[in-house]
């Protein structure tokens, strides 16, 4: 049973559940970009980053990653552990892409001999600034102890989503984790893994399988979402 | 003997020197802000930011700190060790302010229970843009060493200067310190330690006593280098 609306994000709708400690989250067809300032609904989003953001928190829980998915409830709903989110992004990157290549006039696609990671204010008002770990901590976005649990876990996450997609022929180029505290203390892999939030790449090709298509008007994101979902699930086909 | 010029910043000229392990850095009147799209002619600011660093990095010298610093051979004149300068720029803060004020929506002045480090990338035409170790290994501008080394000696050159400064009634807030790489391999605190780099505010008032007051319109700089100047040489005044 869905309680009252507690949070509407951009892309998501936080629900009360029955428990206190419990949340339902409904993943929207909304996309947008460029801090909110384009937006459009996309058929059957919503869906498919529920499928595939389920899929891939059971993966990387079979590995032994902490993460806040109880389970999937509806074809866009999942139930979750109630946490209250670390206000700090954390992006994992494999090439240099997006605002790595913007900030540091690099060439989109550079590799990396090391995944690297960014942490980055979750402030729209402040258009998610980055920030290091000592200004993090000193300004009480997060203590020394979260972040190096996070950057472990979000390291972890990389290595095991990276091997994954490799196998469906699709490079994971970098992207954005989140994390919250639960009630009993649990420091929990949250929010979603989607290609909303993450840039996927054909392996060989190059060719833009993600978010990146709906922002730079690359395609229709729709269709792309589809296909990626296809190759997740090559049974739903 | 001053030889060719060898490269013009905003606020010095470096000139060769007889050896080629050494140059000669003449402090200009120039003072420039907003990635120089301010500029004026401050009477009598290259010679005493000359001063200020030459006492700053004999004191620091003093206490252990590597500089590049030989002697003052002129009124805004020094002859210094030739480095290649890290392009990463290092700025320890002891209050919130400036770009980290206004980075994460946070007060000017707001104390800080631990000296904060930040790292920038040395670039105008990239506006000097935060970047944090992880990246500024990854992408190749210092080596994780470099950064270990910069950011023990700025911490200690921030002890050592609070303490000064605190003296003659004056709260360092932030400053920004460069490091270069000597022929011989050695790192050494680099540029300047001036009030063009620092944020100082007079104890107890506030009142601004470095480069805000030109970058802010805050009055005339020229006076105020000369009042900060008889501070830290009461002989002179």
């Amino acid at each position: 049973m869905r309680g009252p609306l507690l949070y509407r994000g951009k892309s998501k709708a936080i629900f009360a559940a029955e428990h206190p400690g419990e949340v339902l989250v409904e993943f929207l067809d909304d996309a947008t970009a460029f801090n909110g300032k384009k937006h459009a609904l996309i058929d059957g989003k919503g869906a498919i980053n529920c499928a595939i953001s389920a899929h891939l928190f059971a993966l990387v829980g079979a590995a032994g990653v902490a993460h806040h998915l109880i389970r999937v409830e509806g074809p866009a709903l999942m139930r979750c552990v109630a946490v209250r989110v670390v206000p700090v992004e954390v992006v994992v990157r494999n090439r240099v892409a997006g605002s790595l290549a913007r900030r540091y006039g690099r060439t989109e696609g550079e590799p990396l001999a090391e995944p690297l990671v960014e942490l980055f204010v979750k402030s729209d008002a402040l258009d998610d600034p980055l920030i290091n770990d000592d200004a993090a901590v000193a300004l009480g976005f997060a203590t020394a102890n979260e972040l190096a649990f996070m950057r472990g876990s979000a390291l972890r996450v990389n290595e095991l989503l990276r091997a994954f997609w490799a196998e469906l022929g699709v490079e994971l180029v970098d992207m954005k984790l989140e994390y919250g505290r639960a009630d009993d203390g649990r420091l929990l892999l949250a929010d979603e893994i989607t290609p909303d939030g993450a840039r996927l790449w054909e392996t060989g090709t190059g060719r833009k399988l993600d978010k990146d298509v709906f922002r730079r008007d690359l395609g229709d994101l729709s269709e792309t979402y589809r296909a990626l979902s296809a190759r997740v699930f090559p049974a739903s086909r």
